[in-house]
C-alpha cells in the first residue's frame, strides 16, 4: 500500500484527474435515472488468476467521489487470486458505483497485469539472487502506479525518472569526451548521494568504467559471450546491470551469469491487463 | 492530426504533466556532461512493422521542451510503417534531445501500438459495413490519445466519457424501473442532441427497448442465436452494437450478423506496443 | 440538485475560485474586528417574486470555507418563492457568514433569475409539447450553473459544448461543400452516439437535411411563412429546432407551428438577477 | 486596454478556462468537415447602439487558440458604435474562427452591455461632482472584466474585493462594540494605506463615525431627509458615499445633495448584454 | 492565528507547495524501515531565546499529511519563549512526524525569526507613536507568512502587493509629468477605498505632495536635517512613512523625528532564523 | 545557468507564481500614471561585494512579464563583483520594468546573498578535498533557486529531497530495529541507483554502519575526539560526511579530519541577502 502521504500528495491528483476525463460536467445516464442518492452493494470478482495489485486505487477512486463509500477488501495487493473469487464488496450510494466504477477498474485491471507479469517473470529468477527491474518505458502519467504494481509483483524499482538516477549513456559519455571524463563530471555535478551508473556496450567500455569507478555497469545488448568477459572483467568492482529487449521468454538465459540485476521494459509497457469486474450491484 | 486548438487546450497539459513527472528538478544525467547547449540530430526507426500513430504528440513533446527544436517527419499518422525504416529526424540541443527521449517514445509506442491493434481487428471486418467501436476501458488520463489512435487504427469513437454520451445499463435500468421508463427519463433529463442507448443482455428487455424508442441497442455478451433473435425483433428501429470480450481472435463471428457496430475495450487495453527507437545521436 | 460527484468534480474549483478571487489574502475589515470565531445564525430572505435556484451552491459556499456551517433551507430549487419570504437561516463562525456571503449571494441571484426568466418563458409555451432549449450563449466560467438553471426554471439543455454535440452551420457546410457532405462527414467522423443536427437558412437546404439524414434541423431566424413551408418539407423526418432571437417577448408566434424545440440565448445572457439578501445577523 | 502584465497574470486565466468549458475534448463538428486548417475572415458587426467594450478580451480569445490570428480593429474600447457598425475582422484559421467565436463573443457581448450601462446612469450624473462606482455584485469568476467595464463606461472601481479594502457594515460595528472601536480596531489592524470606510443607517452612526475619523462615510438606504441631515453631520470631515438600489430610474434624485460617490450593484448584475454578431465568413 | 478562511483560501496552498518540493513520490527512507503506520510523540523544543511564530502553520504541515494528526501546543503565536523550552508535542503516525519534520520547521524558524526581528526593532521604537512597517522585500512565494510574522512581532503591513496600495515613486512621477499630475491621475484611476502616498526625495517634492493632496508621503533616505524640514513643511496635513535601509543597528535616531511610520525591508528579509528542533520521538 | 528544460518545467512555475502573489489584479500605482506601454532603460547596480547569483531568473521575469524585454548582462552567475558595479541594463516597456522589480530583485538579493556565504564558507576548506554541503533547511517553495546558489557559490548539494535520496536517522533504525537492519530494509526497498547514508551518534553505531555495507556515513554533533575515532573505525570503508551547526565561524576545526563532506544548513538558511538595485530608470 502507498502510506497515506504518497496517497494524498502524489497519487490523489492523478486519480482526480482520470475522473474529471471521465466526467467533464456530469454522469449523464446515471442522473437521469437516479436524482437521488440510493445505497446499494456491488461486488468485485476477479476473472482471471493472476497477482492482484491497486485495490487501494481502486477504493480511492470511490472516496475521493463520497468519502462514506465503504470498500470491504478480501485481498490484499499481492495475493494470488483466481479467476471468479470474490475480492471485495463496495457499499454506498448507487450513482457513485456507477459513476466510479470504470476508472477504479481501469487503474486495478492495468495494476494487477504489470503485477501478475512481473511475477512471472520474477519466477523465472527464483533460485538466484538477481532483482529484475523495472525502467522508465512507464505509461505516461501513471509512473507512480506502474512502478508500485512491479514491486507488488516481486520486482525492485530502477530510478524513478530523469532527476533521481544518474545514467549515462553513448551520448553522455560522447559529450563528455569518454567514459572516464563522463564519471568524472557526474561525481562533480550530481547530488554526492547518487549512484553513478554507466551504459557500455563492448568491453573497451566496461574496462575504462571499472577503471573510472563507477558504481554500477549496465550492460546493453550484448552476446552471452560478450556478458561473460564483461562481468569477468567487472570481477566486483562495480554492481552489474543486464539490459536489452528482456521478457518472460527470453530472461532465463541470463540467469546464471552472475550479474546483479536485469531490468526489462516489458514489465510496464507490454504486461496485458487482468480481467476484473464488478458485478451484482443490487439496493440495500 | 490534433488540431491546433484540441492540442493546446486538451492534449499540452498531459504532455506536461508527463514531462514533469519525469523530470522533476532537472535531467541530472545530461547536465552533468552538458552544461552548455550543443546542436545535433537523431533519427526516429521503427523497429516494428504497424501502423505509425503519435508523431504530433512525438514531435510535440520536444516542442514544448525547446521550441526550436525540429522534427522532420519522413511518413505520417496512419501510414505502415516497416521495421528498420526511418521514419524522421530530430535536430536541436542534444540536452533536448536526450531530456525528452523517453516521455516522446513511450507515446508514440503506445499510441502505434493501439492503432496497429486496431488496424488488425478493423481489417478483420472488411467487406462489412460494421465500424469498429472503442470503449472508455483506455489507460487513466490518456484517453484523448488512446481514442485518437483508435482513429488513426480505422477504427471509431463511441462517446468520450461519461458526460457526453447516454449508456443505460442494467443498473440505469433496475433504477428506474424498466427499460421503458428508464428511456423516457433518459429522453426526459439529457440534453436533447444525445442518442439514447441501451444495454440489454435477452430478448425480453430487446423489444422493450425497441418499443421504448432507443437510438442504440447494445447487444452484451449474447450467443450468436440469440444475437441473430435479437437483430429481428430490433429490425432496423434502432441501430445495433454488439459488445463483449471481443478481440482479434473472435471478432470474425460477428462479421455477418447484420450489425452496425461492434466495440472492442481490448483496442485499448490490450494492444502491445509497437517498438521503436532514436538512433545514432550526434553532433551537428 | 447536483449530485455529489458532479458537486465536488466540476462545481467546486469554479466556487473555489470565486472565493479567491474575492479573498486574495484576506477579509480585512472582519478580520479587524474579530480576532476569534464567534457563532451566529443569519437568514436568507427572497427580496422578489419568483423561481429559487442555487441554494445548493449558496450552502456550499460556506461549507467550502468552514465545512462546520450549517445551512437549514426551507423551500428548494424550483419553488416559487416571495418578496419577504424566509428560505433558510446559516449557522457557524460570524467570520465566515461575513466572508462568504457575497460570493453566496452572487451566484444565488444569477442562478435564481435564470431560472425564473426560463419558467416565464416556458409558461408561454404551456400547451403544447414544445421543449424551451438553452444555448452555449452564457457567462464565461458559469455554464455549469447557468444550465443547471435553465433545466430548474423548466427549460432543457442543448450540447453542453463544442466536445459533446454536432450542430453544422453555414460555414461548416460551406467548408464541406454542401448540406449532405457536411452531414456525411459528420457521421464518420463524430462519435457514433451524437445525433447530427444542421443549422438551415432556406428551403433548399431544408430540403437537402431531410435527404442527407439529419436527426436535427435547426430552422434560424426564419419567416412565419419560411417556417411553415420548412416544416411541411420535413414532415417528420427529422426532428425540428427553431432559433433567432426569442424572448419572453415574441416566443408565442412559434408555439403552434408543429416544431419540436425552441432555443432562446436570452435565458442565459438576458435574465436579470432575483434580488436576495442575507439579514438580522446575531450572535447566537 | 489592459496592460500585457494583468492581461497575462491574471486576464488569460479566465479566458483559458472558459475555452475548455467550451471545448473538453475538441470541437467534433469543425474537426468533423475541416481535416485541415484553412484560411478565411470573418467579420465583427455591432447589432446594437452603444459603448463597445472587450475587444481586447475578444481579440485575445482567437490569439490564445491560435496566436497567428489576425484581429484588425476600426474601433476601440470605449466608442460609441452604432447597429450595424463594422467594428473588426478577424483572420485566421477557419477552424480557429469558428471554434474561438462563441467563447469571444459571450465576453465582448457582456463587457459591452456593462459599459454600455454604465455610460447611460454615469450620463445622468453629468455636470455634478459625483463618482459613480462599481460594487462587489460581479458574476463569480468574472470580476476582472466587470469592474474593467464600468471604467470604461465612465464609472469608477469600489474595493477589488475583501482583501484590498476596508468596509465596516453594522456586523463588523456589533462584532466591535461600536463604531468608534471599530474604526480603531480597523486601524490598528488594516494595512495601514487602506482607508477605512464605514456603512451607517442612522445619524447617530454617522456622528460617531465622524467623531471616530473614517474615511469614507457610506450611508446606505437612507431617504433623502436624513440623506441631508447626514450630509450635514458629515460636513467634509470625509468623503460620502451613497448606496442602496441604485439604478438608471432612481439615481437622478441623489444627483444634487452633495455626495462625493454614489454605487450601484446594477451596473455589473443588471446589464442587459449588447448584441453583437460575427458574419461573413469566408476563405481567403 | 489566520483565520480558517484565509488558512484555506490562501495559506494550504502554499503549503502543499512545500510538501510536494520535499516528496516529490515517497519518502524513500522512511517506508523502507515502516510499512506501516506506527504511532508515535515528538516534541517541540525551542533552542534559543525569542519570539515564537507559525505554531498555526507547523501545525498544519502534519494534518495536511494526516488530518488525524494531534498538535498540543502549550504557547502562541508572539510568545517570548527560551532556548530548551517545550513548546508542543506532536502525536500521530510516526511516517508522518518524519516525513514532515522539515518542512514543518522550515516554516517555523523562519516566521519565529522574523517575528523576533521585528519584536526587537519595534521595541527601540517604544515611548513613540510610531509604528514600524515592513515592505514587499519578501521571500517570494511566502509573503503571507512573512507578513504575519511581522504583525506578531508588533510590527504593521505597508500595503499587500502591488494591486492593493499605491505608492507613486520617482518613475510614475516623471512618467505623469509632476507630482502634483501624478496624484490627480492617481485619484483618477485608483479605486477611491486606496489612499495615495508619495516617495520623495527633496523638500520641493515634498511641498508638491502637500498641496496636491497626498495621504502618505514617504521621505526616502534623507539625511536627518532634511527629514526635520521635510516633517515641518507636511505639519499635519499628511501622514509620513520614513524609509531607506532601516535596521536595528540604526532605526533609533528616527523615533523622535514625530514621523507616523518607519518602514524596514530587513524585518523579512534580513532576519536570520530562530532554531528549533523536534527531539524525542518515541513509539507510543 | 539553469538549462531550458529545467527553466520552464520546474522554474517558471515558481516565479509565475511569485509575481501572482505581487500582482493579484493590476499594478495599479504604475498603471494610474502610465496608461500606454513607454520603452525606457534601468540599470543592474550591485550595492555590496559578493558573489552574484540569479541574473538568469532575474531576466526571466521580465521575460514572462512581457518577452520582448531584453535583459543586457556584464556579468554572470558565479562572477565575483563589488558594489557599486554595473552589472546589466534591462530595456522594455517601463510598465515591465516597474511592475518585475520587485520580484525580480528579490530572487536575484536571496540567491547572490546564498551564493556570497557559501564561496566565504567553502573558501575556509580550501586546500582539503573536502565537498562542502547544503541540507533541505531552505526556504520553502524556493529549493531549486537555493540549491543551484549553493552550487554557484562552491558548495555541492545534497539530496534534493525525500523522495531522491536516503538518509537513515536515528528515528529510522529504532523503526527497524537497528542500523544494520534500517540498512538491509533500505537496499531492499528503495530504487538501487541510491547510496544508504546512515547518520550516527556514536562509536557503537559506527561500527554497526560500517558492518551493514553503509554507501555513506553521517558523524552528527560529535565531539573532535569522537570524529577522530569515529574516523579511523570506517577507515574508507564509507563516505564520511559531518554535520552540526556548521557555519564560517567553526567550520575550520574540521578541515584537516579526514572527512569527504561537510553539511551546513546555514548556507540556505543563515545567509544575508546581498544588497542589488535597480537604478536611474529613464525613457529612450
Amino acid at each position: 500500500m502507498y502510506d497515506q502521504i504518497t496517497l494524498k500528495l502524489n497519487v490523489d491528483p492523478f486519480i482526480l484527474g482520470a475522473l474529471k476525463e471521465d466526467i467533464t460536467s456530469e454522469d449523464v445516464s446515471t442522473n437521469s435515472v437516479m436524482p437521488e442518492a440510493c445505497m446499494g452493494k456491488v461486488e468485485l470478482i476477479c476473472k482471471q488468476d493472476g497477482i492482484i495489485c491497486g485495490l487501494q486505487v481502486f477504493k480511492r477512486v470511490f472516496e475521493l467521489l463520497d468519502d462514506t463509500t465503504v470498500t470491504e477488501l478480501y485481498c490484499k495487493d499481492g495475493d494470488e487470486v483466481k479467476a471468479g473469487q470474490l475480492m471485495g464488496v463496495v457499499t454506498g450510494d448507487i450513482r457513485v458505483l456507477l459513476s466510479g466504477e470504470r476508472t477504479a477498474l481501469n487503474y486495478l485491471q492495468r495494476m494487477s497485469g504489470i503485477a501478475t507479469y512481473t511475477y512471472k517473470v520474477a519466477g523465472l529468477l527464483a533460485g538466484s539472487r538477481i532483482q529484475l527491474l523495472d525502467t522508465r518505458k512507464t505509461t505516461p502519467n501513471n509512473r507512480i502506479f506502474e512502478k508500485y504494481a512491479v514491486r507488488v509483483g516481486g520486482g525492485h524499482n530502477h530510478r524513478y525518472n530523469l532527476s533521481d538516477g544518474v545514467l549515462l549513456k553513448d551520448n553522455h559519455i560522447g559529450a563528455a569526451g569518454g567514459v572516464k571524463e563522463a564519471i568524472r563530471m557526474a561525481k562533480e555535478y550530481a547530488p554526492f548521494v547518487r549512484k553513478i551508473e554507466v551504459e557500455v556496450e563492448n568491453l573497451d567500455m566496461v574496462k575504462e568504467a571499472v577503471e573510472a569507478g563507477a558504481d554500477i555497469i549496465m550492460l546493453d545488448n550484448m552476446s552471452d559471450e560478450m556478458l561473460k568477459e564483461a562481468i569477468g572483467i567487472i570481477d566486483g568492482k562495480a554492481e552489474i546491470e543486464v539490459s536489452g529487449n528482456v521478457t518472460a521468454e527470453n530472461i532465463e538465459r541470463l540467469k546464471n551469469l552472475g550479474v546483479d540485476y536485469i531490468s526489462s521494459g516489458a514489465l510496464t509497457h507490454s504486461a496485458p491487463i487482468m480481467d476484473i469486474s464488478l458485478k451484482n450491484l443490487h439496493r440495500i
